[in-house]
């Protein structure tokens, strides 16, 4: 009789290939996949709420596995912890309801992404933020954010070489805050979002942080529809997926 | 006509074999040296406020060295962080008066000393905390920690190496501190420290958090001036140099 069970997973993406399995290189889906094998003997496809980029952390990625094993919930809990690598760490094991899916049940995701904004980059932390020398308009930003939140379709902010039949998505808060004098972080909550999403909002709200966009730019480069009218992609490893609810 | 700058210095000494230059094996001081030499043509030696030791981080250790240059300090400034690794960062370089010392001139430091308490250890930020599963009793370690403040032989937490001519200290600030759910920091501002004091002290108060030990014990502890009698060394991580007051 399998069991589908539930995994909340923290890592750090640092020198991991991203979440999906690879033939070659570690990869977080891999790493946990191969760790489950071992305990249970069985091959399994662990489905998560979504991939991460090579880089970007989490401290809420879910994910689900159906397997037939006499180990309990909390004997997989603590056999993973204890065979894998210190960058990935399972918070619970649980079983789930037979049809419970880890993509296709999400209701929302909560995104974090920080930036470090001072003369000087960082060297505790540096693994988990993106340094921004010149000083950014934070006011300027917050205003630009608002303008996201909404079902609206986001084309401008997705990324090259997985399009989706639809870039509609609905944005539920999408708010920049300063937790000190320093450091500036960017939270999104959305019901989905598209690849590189987050990265390249991040990176058009840094162009209006800077004076070079106007806030209000951020409402016609969402009209636009068009890659080429938002900003670069921000580096990942200032990008943490904190939290997703089902 | 030399120069005696002032350094104030960021590290992440996760890989770095402690502050003090060795003939093998990469450490703060020896690749701030090599830096300098690079820049200035210059051997010059580089006096830290103490030594840190290996894996122990810093936020702001202060530094001072004497050199004849042309650079200015800010030159010198930018030009050490394009040539140091990503774990080096230093904040601030400035000029300072001919005789000032950044060992002998210390007013006072202040230590900080991070743990996790739950029930699974951290993968992001794992580098910079001591994970302890067991949960510990805040309110013992508080009343403990308050028994170290003022001026003591702290002889029971001198480590082994070396011994100092006289093993008193005056410790301004010792407190315990719960940010977060999971999270323990215990700051503490001495106008010096023994070798390893910080960690002896905080395996000594986890063993008063983790109920082996009564608060009172501390005090029976620092009279005993016996380094068996104290608590097992706390390991490296969790320890950070916050700041050096002169």
């Amino acid at each position: 009789m399998a069991t589908n069970f539930k995994l909340i997973i923290e890592y750090d993406g640092s020198r991991h290939h991203g979440w999906q399995r690879q033939p070659n290189g570690r990869t977080i889906q891999g790493e946990i996949e191969t760790a489950i094998r071992t305990l249970t003997g069985q091959n399994v496809v662990l489905i998560g709420s979504g991939r991460t980029d090579a880089g970007v952390h989490a401290l809420g990625q879910t994910a689900n596995f159906t397997c037939a094993t006499r180990l309990t919930a909390p004997q997989l809990l603590n056999g993973l912890n204890a065979l894998l690598p210190a960058e990935i760490v399972i918070h619970a094991c649980e079983p789930a309801p037979e049809g419970f899916h880890a993509r296709y049940d999400v209701l929302s995701k909560l995104y974090r992404y920080r930036i470090l904004n001072r003369a000087v980059p960082a060297a505790v932390g540096r693994q988990y933020q993106w340094w921004i020398r010149s000083p950014l308009d934070v006011v300027s930003m917050r205003a630009a954010a608002r303008l996201l939140v909404g079902r609206q379709d986001f084309k401008s902010f997705e990324g090259a070489g997985s399009p989706r039949a639809h870039t509609i998505r609905h944005i539920m808060e999408a708010c920049v805050t300063c937790p000190s004098a320093e450091q500036i972080d960017f939270d999104i909550e959305a019901d989905g979002f598209l690849r590189c999403m987050v990265r390249n909002i991040v990176g058009t709200l840094v162009e209006i942080g800077r004076g070079h966009l106007a806030p209000e730019q951020m409402r016609v480069i969402i009209d636009a529809r068009d890659r080429t009218r938002a900003g670069a992609t921000a580096p990942p490893q200032g990008l943490c997926l904190v939290r997703v609810r089902y």
